[in-house]
């Protein structure tokens, strides 16, 4: 809480009064909780020697930390950042992922979308309203910075419940833990960048660790007594050293688990615990129980982990699914005090069910409801009617022999103006006016054949009415290799949506409606499609600016897979907008010409 | 020679005899070759995957190419590059490494200084004039975008001689060559800037390799049978296969030489022939022949070399000077036709001076005069009386524990707004007004000691006056090494200076300017300062601006050696100045806050 006090208001006699009148508003302000802060906080993003996995490179850190701070505020509270980028050549942004900006859509922190890089050297200022208790994380968001390791935890507690009358906290529990998980590459990010661009594309490989909390280990392992890899020098390196979690026997903790990954689809399992599953992307769920848990790029969750009776140590492992990889999981100890928690468990890590089980994964994703008390934990209730609806088929193709992404035949390529500035001013040159398809553009297109359609690099946009409810199809076909459908994780920024349901093969039309949940739909803002699968969503285009809607796979970003969707036109012109967010492109240009005018 | 036809003009009978009279006009244009040109070029500034040294890297490119295209201008040509930055998530600039800039400032290509740098995505016109013949080139002036590979060549011709009356050409050859000199790491640049910040500072090692026209070899040599390393496999990597000089016995060619080196001191040599230096940096030397060439970076010469009137092939070699460096020299071949160039030369490369014997370097250093006919070759003569002295001692402290390099106590760190908009507009804000010292501050310093005195880091400049006389002393000293020393080219944006010598230990007043050469001392845009001794040099400030002055090392400049002249301020203030180079920082506010002052 930032309280200031003007110093030239003093207790004078004269001022007594109403010195005394404001120390008691004081107190009345303190004492109610419920009073949202002000969370100040300057950061600079730097490059830095740090070895993530027990490997020395060099990640991007904030104020010489990797991961970043975890902010820890209050649902109300407003954040205020000022961020300098003390980068040598590079811009930076950050995201705020999962904080859906009303009203302040210029702090969303995506590069050409919201707002132009912040250049080496200058400071911007985020501020936004964190409106909504859950798990979220914040990450880079220009290039592939996020893989450089720009990225820390975002934790939005709820208030605390009032003392008279008694409403009980949403969720009880007697500790918590944030873990951040994130993969890992030896390779610099912008060796990553031509690789992906290059013909032939070089593909950037499975990743050398996967971390938590910035923490992994790169051919070593903390249970080299169990798989023949030679245990870790944590003295030597101390930055990789995995951080245990020290619990007490018989009581519950929240884990709140978020996955920032590249490229990675991962699984959590503690050994011989089960967990049960509560928050999703900061929505609550209604809980279930599971062995182990999938974790998509983009997603959060929260389990509550009721602890043994008896105490030990117990592997706690990270481990890759969705695709053959050869990354061996990350493990830490789930240690009940006082065993000290070097002493490993006597039995080896449990292992992750099978890469390709896919039918469990959709098991798992189709057990994700909203709340029986949807309304009480802050669910509204998807509007029951279809909304316009937007099919958006995930292909690949070739452009000028690069592969692509393709959504809908066409790779996004960011414009160097920021959208939300350009249509803020009409400025209809930064970026192409086109219309792009809002369905198969061929009805008889066969998902399951790699294809090369008309394929095309564009930074047009999809334009949504103010109020318009959209669904959203996302159509996961083919890749260009043959027998290739790969799993992407989707997140959509300044919005949850409901997720209606999955579906196997090519969602063809009104017919598979009916089997749309619209009951209890989750609300998430981030969702999976399943090769060869297609999945419904649908939300309230309720809040005016510029949002991207795009996989969370970084490479696959890096190549054209997402769309734009840009919000109440209208009202974006209407707004009080941070100028400071487009001293680039168009709208620099416009800046720049209004000043040779002035006078 | 660009000519651009309207083409509404056409034959039809109502046009011709205008057309005519163009078509003739268009003629007489033709035949005056001393009509100047405007080049109109169009770059894209990307990484690529390159093997500049035989092994693969990511390389700074332009249009696909490494180095850059060269250019080739005659001199009183506009050159008009329309660049586009292709870079992923880096700003970019490019300086005209030894062009003046006279009446445009704006398009010295200094980030911080000159311009902005010009944001990933966007494009930025340079349009200056190359008012004089020489031999130049081209490099990024951002952090160390230079040592990512990003140079090229730039050429200016003479104008040629007309027909009549018949002055000569100013030097007469039969062919020439540009050989373009770096050197090469392995370790990518922003791993560099890192690591050459880090406490304690990590040096970044001798370079794998030294580069002619981009092409070295690493751990395999052109010369394998006389050195043991293996032999280098152009067919698998042609990007890295020495370029042959080819030639014909009893001719006189030119070879241009320049050296952009982050680091090295190099010295060029061709078997068996003698060298005829003609140029240094743009501007005509009295000839003097020699067996090999010193070149620090920033430098560039001409030589004349007479063939012999027999065939066969020779080594030409490119080695380290000035530190002991594990680098091997760059090799290529002196070709004479019809030999086929493969054929190796019988005899090993040959040897270059030893690294350290500075008398020999010195005395290298000396032989460089102006012209004996020095006005017919563009030379103005220095004013005779000494101008306002400023003495530049160079060393080395710690500021934050970091290693710096100090100039008079101030380690030289850029502003986040270009020092020219920001004079421009008044904006004091923008960087340190602070007066800086114009001599020793302490007069006692003892030069041989190292020591830590009032080290900071700042961004105040330099105040010249227009028209003053300027006489720069740059005096070396110990590093903090015990007995170090190093080697420092310094080079000078936006003028030619006049070298009026050098001299051994420190400098100390009046007594020694007697020994000052006025009567024929060369132009040069880079000098040397050699251990523990002083360098000379003057000009006069009569190019307002704003220019940086450094040292042409690349991490010494990026650890804070140079200073910043700003010149004429008032003329700056009344210039008229490209505005677009001033789109960030405090001049991108005032454009902004403009815009929102506006109607």
């Amino acid at each position: 809480m930032v309280l200031l006090l003007d110093p030239r208001s003093s207790w004078t006699s004269a001022g007594v009064s109403l010195s005394m009148f404001l120390f008691c508003w004081l107190l009345i302000f303190l004492a109610d909780s419920s009073v949202a802060d002000v969370i100040d906080l300057e950061w600079e993003v730097e490059y830095m020697h740090w070895s993530p996995d027990c490997i020395e490179s060099v990640v991007m850190g904030i104020n010489g930390r990797f991961p970043g701070p975890t902010i820890n505020a209050t649902a109300g509270d407003t954040i205020n950042i000022k961020l300098t980028n003390g980068l040598h050549t590079e811009g930076v942004v950050i995201h705020w992922h999962g904080i859906t900006q009303v009203g302040t859509p210029w702090a969303d922190g995506t590069a050409s979308i919201s707002q132009c890089a912040i250049n080496a050297g200058e400071t911007f200022v985020y501020r936004f309203k964190v409106d909504k208790a859950g798990t979220f994380f914040y990450h880079g968001h220009f290039g592939m910075q996020r893989s450089a390791g720009l990225y820390g935890s975002l934790i939005v507690n709820e208030v605390a419940p009032k003392a008279e009358p008694v409403p009980k906290a949403i969720l009880s529990y007697d500790g918590e833990f944030t873990l951040l998980l994130s993969d890992w590459w030896h390779q610099n990010v912008h060796t990553q960048e031509v690789d992906l661009s290059g013909v032939p594309l070089r593909f950037i490989g499975e990743p050398q660790a996967i971390l938590m909390n910035g923490r992994g280990q790169f051919s070593c392992s903390a249970a080299a007594h169990f798989n023949k890899v030679k245990q870790c020098n944590y003295t030597a390196t101390p930055q990789c050293q995995p951080q245990p979690l020290h619990v007490d026997p018989d009581k519950t903790y929240r884990i709140r688990i978020a996955s920032t990954t590249a490229l990675s689809s991962l699984n959590f399992k503690i050994q011989d615990h089960e967990l049960k599953v509560v928050e999703a992307d900061g929505n609550y769920v209604e809980p279930f129980s599971v062995d182990d848990l999938d974790v998509y790029s983009g997603e959060s969750y929260s389990v509550l982990l009721r602890t043994k009776k008896t105490s030990g140590n117990y592997w706690i492992s990270i481990g890759v699914r969705g695709r053959k990889s050869t990354t061996p999981p990350a493990l830490t100890i789930l240690n009940y005090s006082p065993v000290p928690w070097e002493k490993h468990p006597s039995s080896a890590p449990p292992v992750h069910p099978d890469w390709n089980d896919y039918s469990r994964s959709k098991s798992f994703s189709n057990k994700i409801k909203a709340p029986l008390d949807a309304e009480q934990k802050g669910y509204k209730s998807p509007p029951e009617k279809q909304g316009r609806r937007i099919v958006l088929l995930n292909t690949q193709h070739t452009v000028k022999d690069q592969i692509k992404w393709m959504i809908n035949d066409i790779s996004l390529a960011l414009p160097s103006t920021p959208y939300l500035g350009a249509i803020k001013y009409s400025l209809n040159e930064a970026f192409s006016q086109d219309t792009l398809h809002e369905n198969y553009s061929n009805p008889d297109y066969d998902i399951t054949l790699p294809r090369n359609a008309n394929a095309k690099i564009s930074d047009a946009v999809y334009k949504l009415e103010y109020n318009e409810t959209i669904d959203v199809i996302l159509q996961n076909a083919n890749m260009l290799n043959k027998n290739h459908s790969e799993i992407h994780p989707w997140h959509l920024h300044g919005h949850d949506f409901w997720v209606l349901g999955y579906g196997e093969g090519k969602f063809n039309g009104t017919d598979l409606e009916t089997e749309f949940n619209t009951k209890n739909p989750p609300l998430r803002n981030t969702v999976v499609v399943y090769p060869y699968g297609w999945t419904a969503l649908r939300f309230v285009a309720d809040n005016p600016g510029v949002w991207a809607f795009h996989c969370h796979i970084e490479p696959h970003l890096h190549m054209g897979m997402g769309v734009v969707f840009a919000e109440a036109v209208d009202k974006i012109k209407e707004m009080d907008i941070n100028n400071k967010a487009f001293m680039c492109g168009f709208t620099g240009d416009m800046f720049r010409e209004s000043f040779g005018k002035k006078g």
